[in-house]
């Protein structure tokens, strides 16, 4: 249920507010060089601690290597990535158990789990489970070699100047959406299937599992209802598949077809607004004013990009070692 | 690879002009009627065969019950749903064989598979295999008792009133998009898991196993990323989980919270445009004008509904499975 | 649940007395020769039809190939072989059905199904579901290019001469067990994982999906449990990883040695004997004697050769290309 | 790969003389008491330190909990129970390192892993990892309320007096092996599926995992293949059906019948006996004496008793979800 992958296999545990959280890797390839070091970039850009319209909870959040290293290098057993957590204040969120939060997933954990989830700051569903995610994302792009994954913010709330769309958010002090997109540089031609196992099935799978993505397009995307076939289709122009346009965003048939693959997400506004919101509470059994207390980012789109990127490289790592470009022993 | 789910599973196989194609569904309740009249509404639906937009080609398109079914119920044993090929028209498709239809898996399909593809109307790449879905939807409604599925088209070509959109693409003498948007009524609160395994995952790993879709968005979706978040969260009305607005469509931290489950997919326009294109020639290679010969559909969006909800089926019978809202004896 | 494999995938179906059965086959590499000529050896094994103390039913028993062939040769696609079944008599199973027969699963599959199974002959549990598991075998061999998978019986009622096995059920009335014996030559070192992808755990576990087998034993095997540990280890010879003795069968910390794999199933006698057995009869609920009719082998051991190389090879080819020995295009 | 289960899922990680090693259990249904002390009888058990024959190696192998516990009770999020390792000695290892041990993964650990596993006390294919199976199986059997899985030794060293066995081996000065023998009493009848996901199938999967199991068999087992029909036949009495005998051992046709399950695995020797080998070594590249150093168990068989209920209990709260008997909220 919290596993994900076929040859390259990624699970998660965790809570916000327990004891840790972290990611069990199998499959990586044996003799991988992997330090601690490797993963503080995509932790610090996932962060987002100094940005603005970003949570100033700052954890060190450096894994800690309980399996599959040896002498600095991956044995091709198991790996598992551990994060503690050091710097929670579960009291902000017991204060107000009382009323589930709009837009989070108190109410329904609490429905499914029978009243036994951990509710402190959403527990198993937190976005810090991200975490995990990153950690996945830093040994999948070890792995793949000369190929580039890059996410990056494409507009906020409508804009697309950031700054000007994270200021509106501040001025109108709410929350705010935005769009990322990712682009891949480097795949060869032939990875994926069609249907089930497709490019866009595989990818939009592992990137609906990140918290608040509401929407996943391909190349053109949701333009391309719009358009006539013409406009559409992009003409091959030799016998590498390379093609004059890329409408198809590098996926035709749920196939790579060797040009850049492109694709977006739409982060919805961070469901912890500061605005006061009209809700049911438990306790009263009636709908009240309610505010939610505690760290929270304005625009959680921003802390995406890394996200994306490590959920589209575990994607890719699998399906490499499926088409046997990546061996079992690294080199 | 071709195969969708943990309890009801789906293995799809076949090719457009091979001797056929069918589905092998595992997990089905035992004691479920099954009759081969049970498939005729979504397959004719499929079909499209009546509307402005869509491919002459008929065919009987009802399944051979192989395996599975005894005395008119099912067994609990596996379905294999079968369906021959009759009316085929393979000369089409040799004649041009040299150029790689734009937007088609052709190219992709040829690397892939070292040349050893079925290459006769797309193969087992081609949208007829979406009969294969349909086919195992009917079998997944039939189990989501009480709950309705409900697909229908809500644009074309940018346009709400649908035959306008069609009759734009007949003037232009090219194929056009569209977008589907799904409704299921009737939901348990409570399917789905958070991260890999939440509703949005596993339902747009589906819907993009569907030829043709380029984008899936739940609830507000993509223009989730242009608002505040007062605007977005969904305030709660009562211990139902009811809400006053759906912006979520039904899904909160990946799983279901008792509202309308609401999603749409984007679909591009028909890659067989009756448009000259200029492309690629594997015999001459290089770029020539070429126009696609053979029967083909306007506007493939007018044959997706069934499709989508099919998909959409499968998965929520699957997570009805899990959360144990259906037993494995049918009742 | 009728599904095995990881990347050569088979999923069987299908019922003693139905329209049909057959085997859907993902993962095969494309552009591998497949004729129906290459069932007729393993296929007439397993029938048996010829030899002293096996069932004279006959079926021609050749698939019929629905999908993933093309021009002889397999495409990449999902590989569908049907058979159909044309000489059934029925009849002889509706009279009794008032008896669930003892060793049988008539009881257990009433009672899990609801009474929703197809009960004639077996329905789905029937042992002629090993034609399927065969000609997944005979695919799975053709991948496996030069390795050969040799399984013989090695005893029958305790009697290494079989015919005198044989012949003492035969003078007795009575049905009898046996032992058969799997060697596989040609394997390359380091096939298999430690732990749950043990070659070991997934060699048993498809074993074991063969009717009759109630053991599974590698190498020495039980004998071993007698053993000292200096009797019992093998000393290595080379780097290659050559022993002197194979008292491992194969295989060393779940993975392959280099060494030629060996391992045993045990067989029990056919349930359906001749002899008459004192049993429930649901109608009357008590106890009664009782006469199995109908056509039955004496000694089904006979027919399990063909049937355990085919779910050995099937696990092999797996594990090859897991390990990257096989390509996805043959060659 | 070195995952296991569909519905209770089970992936467990570590080295034996790494940081630590441990489990990742997904699927554990929500608000089951779970503490530290429910651990206490089997991983004593497993331990064996007390024992005659059983290595002086003690820790502390007390789980930590990472995740999944809150309040003392389980969330229905993962569960993570990680051990920490302390008492090591590699340099025992270390010194030795040229020579494979015979009976040990390390020669084909060496080559599958290109050389870069952890070969300090066999690293992640060390028998410490039984410690995971076993906490997994604390997890399990607390699930299987009302259901008995009880394993104990029948033989060592073919004596079936238990002391007198491990007393020949001592005088011996050699290692020896052993059969173990497990009971479920308590199954409801109905677990199971016929040919992959038999009983059987599952339960020799998981046993295999085992390190040192060599053979597995189910009611009568091996002894099966010397009987005739009439005498392995256990005959149905009731509608609950119970049979006269057990010769089936409480799986037919792939599935539980209601009567005690019984198998027996046949564990081998002792990798590591105190006995000088003469076998290959890499420095030299020759064969050589050799004496294994260390500490070790003389009769490891000992030890697997709670690591056989564990995993077979694993296998069966699997069950128990897919069929619906055990609930996703402990009840």
């Amino acid at each position: 249920m919290n596993h994900f992958g076929k040859l390259f296999t990624v699970s998660i545990f965790g809570e916000s507010h327990g004891e840790g959280l972290g990611v069990l890797i199998d499959g990586c390839p044996a003799g991988m060089p992997l330090s601690v070091e490797d993963f503080i970039v995509d932790t610090e850009r996932r962060k987002g601690g100094l940005q603005k319209g970003t949570t100033p909870r700052q954890e060190e959040d450096l894994p800690m290597f309980k399996s599959g290293v040896f002498n600095g290098k991956t044995t091709g057993a198991p790996l598992m990535l551990l994060f503690e957590n050091k710097n929670t204040r579960s009291g902000d969120y017991e204060k107000q158990r009382s009323v589930p939060r709009p837009g989070h997933a108190d109410f329904v954990a609490n429905k499914k789990f029978g009243g036994f989830e951990d509710y402190r700051g959403g527990g198993h569903f937190s976005g810090r489970l991200t975490l995990c995610l990153v950690a996945a994302g830093v040994v999948a792009k070890k792995i793949l070699k000369g190929i580039s994954v890059l996410a990056q913010i494409t507009s906020i709330g409508g804009e697309k100047d950031i700054d000007k769309g994270i200021q509106r958010a501040i001025e109108n002090k709410d929350s705010v959406g935005g769009i990322v997109e990712c682009r891949v540089d480097g795949l060869p031609l032939g990875l994926g299937e069609p249907f089930f196992d497709s490019v866009e099935s595989l990818i939009s799978h592992a990137a609906f599992a990140i918290p608040a993505v509401r929407g996943v397009e391909f190349g053109t995307g949701f333009a391309a209802a719009d358009l006539f076939g013409l406009q559409h289709n992009d003409s091959i122009e030799n016998n590498q598949g390379k093609t004059t346009t890329n409408h198809a965003g590098g996926v035709v048939g749920g196939i790579t077809n060797g040009n850049q693959l492109v694709f977006r997400v739409a982060i919805k506004p961070t469901s912890s607004t500061p605005k006061e919101q009209f809700t049911y509470n438990w306790e009263t059994d009636q709908m009240e004013n309610f505010a939610v207390r505690g760290r929270h980012d304005l625009c959680i789109a921003l802390r995406v990009p890394p996200v994306l990127e490590a959920v589209t490289a575990m994607v890719l790592a699998d399906l490499m070692l499926r088409e046997q470009h990546i061996k079992r022993v690294y080199s």
